[in-house]
């Protein structure tokens, strides 16, 4: 069981933020994501484009916003749960809450704040009527550990970034790589369509455009795909395989939350924007693109004004006796989690004589 | 008349980010300060010091996080008045604002935007009774133009940056500078204290210490100040000067702001935070340290949320008809001021043949 002050659902920036305001005032965070890495959106869906309207930035690509955030919470030493979906929540007699993950892993805290964005990112699936019969029996969405795939013959399917760039590394790994896409214009950094077009060259990856994967055979394991052409014959190829990759990004889906009792309103949870964006459930709270209110507007600037005011609701939430006075970082500085502290340079005063 | 879309009062972090955020909606703003230059408390008061919570900067000093945000507005060419406080506001029939300053300089807008902070900054001034009938009469509190002080006889009270700096500056402006300060000690910048301290030596500052300026005499103008010494004598002293000028500081008053027929509450004015930030008048926003409701902080980041949700709500109001479909920066990029678009790069589309 891992214990913390505050549990957030949702490492994006918004969750990200709230472990720093949540650090200033003492309390520990951890984080579940079901992604394999922090940032939520930025990090998952545009990296590499520039943002503008991050207050104090004219300009910052979203990868580095995350990267920033990352280094700002570092002194909180925040924990993380990566790669998990939370799944259930229940509320213990004392109030607290247990969060178990789509793995089982279960979390415990006084407050649980639901920094959930869009919903946990989910792969977006080939309509293929048998697929959901060879999940993890040769159909995977998400590629983990690319060695399962030593050796071994594998089917890509796509046409953006995770569908070149995994062709590329699978070149040296497996025994044989295709990537079948429906189209002849790939939407990806130029030099990984340039990279998949010379390795075509050479023979070292299959390339199947104009094509799409319509079926899969095998007897309780994977062993073939069924590739059918767009020219008028609309022939059909049958492709033997051990692995079969549709790689069409990640959709966004509330998913389990939807069904924690929370009042949801436009696929959003309903929060208390005139005090403290808790929801309907005292103890759980609901942040950045995830809450809506009159006038919500889904921006990353207003999760990190949203963060911060919830964290003041928190702490009196944990602290009840307590009572806080806020200090500015200015004045206090923020304590570093090896003891130092990090703080502002007095002013010199010198006497003359 | 000067005429915008927005009027903000104030040309704090918070009015500086409204004004990009007015932008992406294509309204103009023109900002009024008290203060010479932009930036409020973090320019006036701790430019040099670092800011630890703006999310996404680990570390800020305050200045700089007010040159990045004159950068991230520029392309929206705000107009400024700065130097002269906003004094009075006269609704118009038509539901617009006409608001005119402490030098007459009127504006015109159908929205007000207040985001005056702590209030505006007002000297502090030493308690000598006589001192406001030598107002503009040979005492100032700010030095505008150092120019009107060359080849005058100037003393300069205080013992801070301010004092320090401008006594190190005058020296060589001034044919006579005398620093007059109540102790020894200095409060400043270390290598302002020995410069002062160096200046002396050489005759170029007159250093009086332990010792306050008590009385000034002079028939209509300012000919001399009284200087009492700290010793057991308390004896006092008469030095002939053109100028006296007391940098004592500067303190925020919410000054005539508070007259306006704007709810007042803990010397901060009552907004509208379940939606859009507006006060008790339609038409007129107060946003950033200068409001209160429930649950506020007096945070930077804090303005810069209540900026964005109140444009959406002043883009209403000035275009009741019009529907506004929020776009994401990344998207749609930020028009520039040249008519040039500053916009992400688009992803790569190449064909494989
Ligand atoms: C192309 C694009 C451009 C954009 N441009 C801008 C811009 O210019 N300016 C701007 O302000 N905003 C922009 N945005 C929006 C911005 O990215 C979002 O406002 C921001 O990411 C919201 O942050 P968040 O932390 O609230 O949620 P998210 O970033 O969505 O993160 C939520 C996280 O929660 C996780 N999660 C959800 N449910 C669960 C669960 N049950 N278990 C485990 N994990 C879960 C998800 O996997 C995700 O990682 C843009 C968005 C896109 C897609
Ligand atoms: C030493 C110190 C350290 C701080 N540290 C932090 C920190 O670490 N983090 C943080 O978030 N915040 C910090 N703050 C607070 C932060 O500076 C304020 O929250 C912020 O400046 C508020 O911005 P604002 O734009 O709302 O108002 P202000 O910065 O106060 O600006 C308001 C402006 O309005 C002008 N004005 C007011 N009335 C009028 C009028 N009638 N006519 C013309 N002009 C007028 C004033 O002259 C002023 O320039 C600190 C403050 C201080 C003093």
């Amino acid at each position: 069981m891992i214990k913390t002050d505050i549990l957030i659902i949702g490492a994006g920036p918004t969750g990200l933020f709230a472990v720093f305001e949540a650090g200033l005032l003492k309390l520990k965070c951890h984080l579940i994501d079901a992604l394999p890495q922090p940032g939520g959106q930025c990090s998952e869906i545009y990296p590499k484009k520039p943002i503008y309207d991050i207050p104090g930035f004219p300009e910052v690509l979203a990868g580095d916003l995350v990267d920033n955030l990352m280094e700002q919470i570092k002194p909180f030493e925040p924990g993380f749960t990566l790669g998990e979906r939370a799944e259930t929540i229940d509320k213990q007699d004392d109030g607290s809450f247990i969060v178990t993950t789509s793995k089982g892993t279960k979390h415990h805290a006084p407050v649980v704040v639901i920094a959930g964005g869009l919903g946990s990112f989910e792969p977006r699936k080939p309509p293929i009527p048998s697929i959901k019969d060879y999940e993890d029996k040769g159909v995977a969405y998400i590629i983990r550990d690319p060695e399962v795939y030593r050796d071994k013959k594998v089917v890509i399917a796509g046409g953006g970034d995770s569908a070149l760039d995994w062709s590329i590394f699978l070149a040296d790994v497996a025994s044989e790589v295709s990537l079948v896409h429906r189209r002849k214009d790939f939407r990806g950094a130029l030099d990984s369509v340039e990279k998949v077009e010379e390795l075509s060259k050479i023979g070292k990856i299959n390339l199947i455009t104009d094509a799409e994967v319509v079926d899969l055979k095998g007897e309780g394991e994977l062993d073939s795909v069924v590739i059918r052409h767009k020219d008028k014959a609309r022939e059909e190829e049958i492709k033997e395989t051990d692995h079969f990759i549709p790689l069409f990004g990640l959709s966004p889906k509330l998913g389990p939350i939807a069904n924690w009792g929370l009042e949801i309103e436009k696929n959003a949870i309903k929060v208390d924007n005139s005090y403290d964006y808790q929801t309907n459930i005292p103890g759980i709270y609901a942040i950045g693109d995830v809450n809506t209110y009159k006038g919500k507007l889904k921006l990353i600037l207003c999760g990190f004004h949203e963060a911060a005011i919830m964290c003041q609701s928190a702490y009196q939430r944990i602290n009840p006796d307590k009572k806080y006075v806020m200090k500015y970082t200015t004045v206090s500085g923020v304590s570093g989690f090896d003891g130092s502290k990090k703080e502002a340079k007095r002013e010199v005063v010198k006497s003359i004589n």
